[in-house]
């Protein structure tokens, strides 16, 4: 993360309202605290704000750390000047990031309360120009990552398949791909058992169903019988509300983006003149 | 917005699923359509990207435009390598900004409905490291922006009031800020009446009223027959399902973080060898 | 600014006299004075080159301080190797920044000794690739920013009414402005009187008079008695040595070009073995 | 240069002016012309600018070329809110590097025209950050670079004497230096005959002679007699004012920073509906 | 890849010597040529570098692609001071690309004539900063990926156990790591056959054999049997010298370096008059 | 050097391993070790990552350093989380650095040996993107530079005669070049005898002598009795090999790129909990 690309978006070449009231020289007392009960994320991205403004300050919590509302996080004492330039970017930070980790934990709470085994991991459907933050704040909140982009895992998408219409050419190629690739494991997205069993056949390490019924997911969960190596994932509209029954189908995780849409948490910014 | 970072951050050094399914060099035919209908934006970028990557393409819409649902978007030939690239990051740009213009757009005409002279402008609470991203996508739906950031506009706080705490300096200081920048208008954040009226007294070009009763919001209103000039805004909670109660106040415009959070649209992207 | 830039722009990747000479272990102390009176600037820049070499340093001055001839600015300690990064282009940032304050704080003295409420304002007509420094510069010396640029503020110039010559349309549109920006002051920039009141009536917030005689801008400032809210500023070919007669005319403020184009102070550096 | 950095820096993320008056989308034409007589320079960089913008243009004149007052040096062809991004800060590209060449060019003929084997050469004493355009506006000007930095030369300055007090000790670096850069000239400043026989005798390849007078340069230019390989140049204050008695004093190439602060030319950018 | 950084780094602000021979405007033709055999790695960044610099171009071979000596590959048309901005860049990278990649081929070549399913995969332990490039070379000359860094693949190394000395708490965490990261497979290095047991019980999807001996490895290969899902690869000083003997153990991949420190090609560059 | 793209081009996002044991907070100790005898490079780079990633540390060695076998370099405390973010660039640069500076200074002790007065200069033949990392292991080891670009000296090729087929032409732009850029020493490539003769001439300050024989070599040099200032280089195919008989030659200098192909050293790292 750029830190000073952070900045920069947000408090450009001068701070008129602060110089303009001729305030800047007052010594002045930041707190940053919780409204609400919330998993924190962020931290580490104020803290390098903080620090790189040189602005002393204490922090109270960690990230992941679970905190009651009205919980003192960071408490920072500098000029008013520069509290002004920290202030609200370290509060988007903070906010939108524990929304994201207090989404994600529910989620994973609620499924690993019906499968201790399951795991929630995210998507490269973030915002763009935000994956660094987005996938930190899921770990944060107990999730994991799905895949970072196209050059960490493997992935075979419909889109791929359009390519290799016919089928033999198809079996080879899929052979192919596990064999240059031997240290990744294969994942192929299903849309129904037809395509499971096909692609279990043919070697997949993990197949991803993709909106498929409760039953079809069941059906496919019961192919690691066959394929004990092979892990199933469900993907496709899942979300805090329909967790618990996914997690009752077996799979062994769960891919989703929901928890980057999640509700920015509420933190409260107080100034106070030294 | 820096086109190769965008890029960057999902592709990285190696295609891993194109390149060990050797379907690399294949010709292919990528569309973007809608699932439902929606205010578009984004298509800036897309195209962007698509010029970057030197993919051909045709693109059938313009940012800003209201779609029905299944309208084609864009359509692009190229090899499928290129195309496996450009897939995602689009997609998100697509998705993620016409989701915020469509939201934007929404309010801001149920706004308008009641008061045809009512503007919508967001604030600087957007997802950290997307200000020109998420702006963009407001403006697009029709909205104005409140403030980039400290350094296009004046808008006093409480934490600077904090600082002023000696009426007579506060004062002082008040005509010195609106002395000094002769070219901006002097933004004040009031809690109520109060406060309003004695901001409206010592000059404030805007009194932006933060989560003031309706009836309050009204009596902020009538300060205009007394300083014709200055202009009233609401803020604090507004939404889509508050907003025409707030636009009966008679505010001249609303300031509001809520599109920046809207869910994203839906886009299909279709791949097809040729 | 970033400050391995302006570094790496100067040192490149080796000193070759430095290396050459075998100097660079031994210790060494270096000074900065002024030679003349003059208003500092630079010296934000010049700790922070400092401080990214890890050099120790004592600073006696603050940036907008009036020094007289001789005057210590900064003294630092270090290996001759690291002096000898700093010392150029420290050096130089003090000289053109502190020509610049120096410059505009003769400017507004001259302005202020006749109308003690003008202010001087500079363009966006900056050296490219310096706003930051220049700008800085002048807030220094007691100037005020005009518009950082195209996003920061609405000034209508005959390039934008080329576009608008049919008056009706002209009219809707400078409407349109107004109401899309409500929380922006809306300046146009006019040859004459009739183009003065024409946009006077319309509602322009600024009138910025582009060459206007004397008379013309007393007639100008008398527009304010009609429309006691609006501004009036004087531009084209002010400078330190008209300056008087254009704050006699009564306007509210100057913009200029001229400080940026002012003479570099001159500073002197002495190194001394310890 | 980063063209992309150097717009970013006018045009930020919106037009506002041209975004409210809603004539973005209008055709125009925007011509760029002389004032007065001037060498022209900066038209590498103004077409950067506007191929980066995709703007159609032609382009009437070469960097380096003496044109007339009122000469049309560049159209251009576009809609109106790309004119008006490219606009600014092509003008000031033209304008300031313009300026310089000009006075370069005075410069140099006024030299030559007394001593035809004379060069000036340009200090690193730009404006900070501005390196690469003040030296391109020199070199199209006629003149010649000093040294880009610490890295591409040798100049051993009293600042480097400090740290060699002991006389053996400095003749044993002296020589140090030119055995381990073989292939370049090392220079030496002096401020008198007695350190230019001294630094002479020891080898110098070039004697810079800083703030000599008249007769002093000449004692030192027959020290080429003995030194036949050896060049001299002058330094400190040398202007167009002053140059043509510098030159009678037969130096081979003067070293100044005066065409840095050459007035900006005056360059006329008209735009027209289509 | 950023290829004005490329090209910066060779190029500078000013090619002196084509400036002072005056030949900048001359017409040019520039051929790329082999002396010797070789696989061809570079091509996809000299293309980048003749579009950036706008040289017109034709290409005659493709990355990967085995040629023959005096094998003409690229030629080009542009004025003289372009052509000599493209030269050396784009020689250095085919001629340290195609050392790789034609290493590389060698290296793959003689291991599948022993042992046709085998892989040869590099490490992370490339030339800081090349990265991109010299990965790319391997996979240009038939080579894979082993990782890219910490953040798309799982590998256990002696510097982590150093903080997993219970054997409890080994077998907990080792647990925790195949469950966290679901999608990845799981490698450990070993260095010696107890290792190499103890780790396939705990469920190593990839051993990583450390300089052991050919006896040694065929025993960790017969691992297998028990554990058939699982990967062994050596590591430790594999080279072309050696490794025939290697692929004879029956090792599935062979993690190795040596690419990376190959003798570049030869590559001539002849320009000629137009 | 940015040193955040060092790392970054390792580290990614998350660090799998490390996360997935979970021995992320707990304490450890890295050293970092030579194997064998060696002339150490690379500190300066390794403690700019301590610094940058803010883990203690103490340094035992200089760079430029010979040491022997089994020699402790740096020892460091952090996490285990940062220890194995810093541990493989670190190790990367000491060794392709250090192997590097080990070889050149093996280079110039075997010419020295020969003629004590010669110089190893090494050519901007660099692996792309590592110019700075390259030349800085060259000068740690005892070399110079030759020329880091284009922009720093003057080097006549083959390819720039190409350009003056005309003798003509070719003696009035060779005195132009010499003539336009006085601080430098103007160098020319030269093939064979007469080519020498012929730039020696026309005032060659450096005959860089390309692939010659010994005896040539001899007579290059005898050239210099007649022309006392001029220098003399041999280059092509020189290495450790060879040198010796090159340096009997009486050259004053030999251009190289065989050190940027060094053998790595061998640095081992140790991490110990604590």
């Amino acid at each position: 993360m750029d830190i000073k690309n952070l900045l920069q978006e947000d408090i450009g070449l001068f701070d008129l309202t602060t110089i303009g009231l001729e305030i800047g020289e007052k010594k002045g007392l930041m707190s940053f605290s919780t409204k609400d009960e919330c998993v924190i994320s962020g931290i580490k991205y104020v803290k390098q704000i903080l620090e790189y403004l040189s602005i002393e300050h204490s922090v109270f919590v960690k990230d992941g750390e679970k905190v009651e509302a009205k919980t003192l996080l960071i408490q920072c004492k500098a000029n008013a000047d520069v509290l002004h330039k920290a202030w609200k970017i370290s509060q988007n930070l903070l906010e939108y990031l524990s929304g994201i980790s207090t989404y994600t934990n529910t989620f994973i709470t609620k499924a690993k309360n019906i499968n201790p085994h399951i795991e929630i991991a995210t998507t490269r459907k973030n915002f763009p120009n935000t994956k660094e933050l987005m996938t930190y704040a899921v770990v944060c909140g107990g999730g994991t990552i799905h895949r970072l982009g196209l050059y960490d895992s493997i992935l075979v998408f419909g889109n791929h398949l359009e390519f290799l219409k016919d089928p033999n050419e198809l079996k080879t190629k899929f052979q192919a791909l596990k064999n240059k690739f031997l240290e990744k494991r294969v994942a192929v997205e299903v849309d129904d058992l037809t395509q499971a069993n096909f692609f279990a056949s043919l070697g997949a390490d993990i197949l991803q169903c993709e909106k498929m019924s409760f039953d079809e997911l069941r059906e496919c969960v019961k192919l690691k019988e066959k394929f004990p190596y092979m892990k199933i994932s469900a993907t496709g509209g899942i979300n805090i509300e329909n967790i618990e029954q996914y997690a009752k189908t077996g799979v062994d995780f769960i891919v989703t983006s929901s928890p980057y849409h999640a509700k920015p948490a509420d933190i409260k910014v107080k100034m106070e003149a030294l």
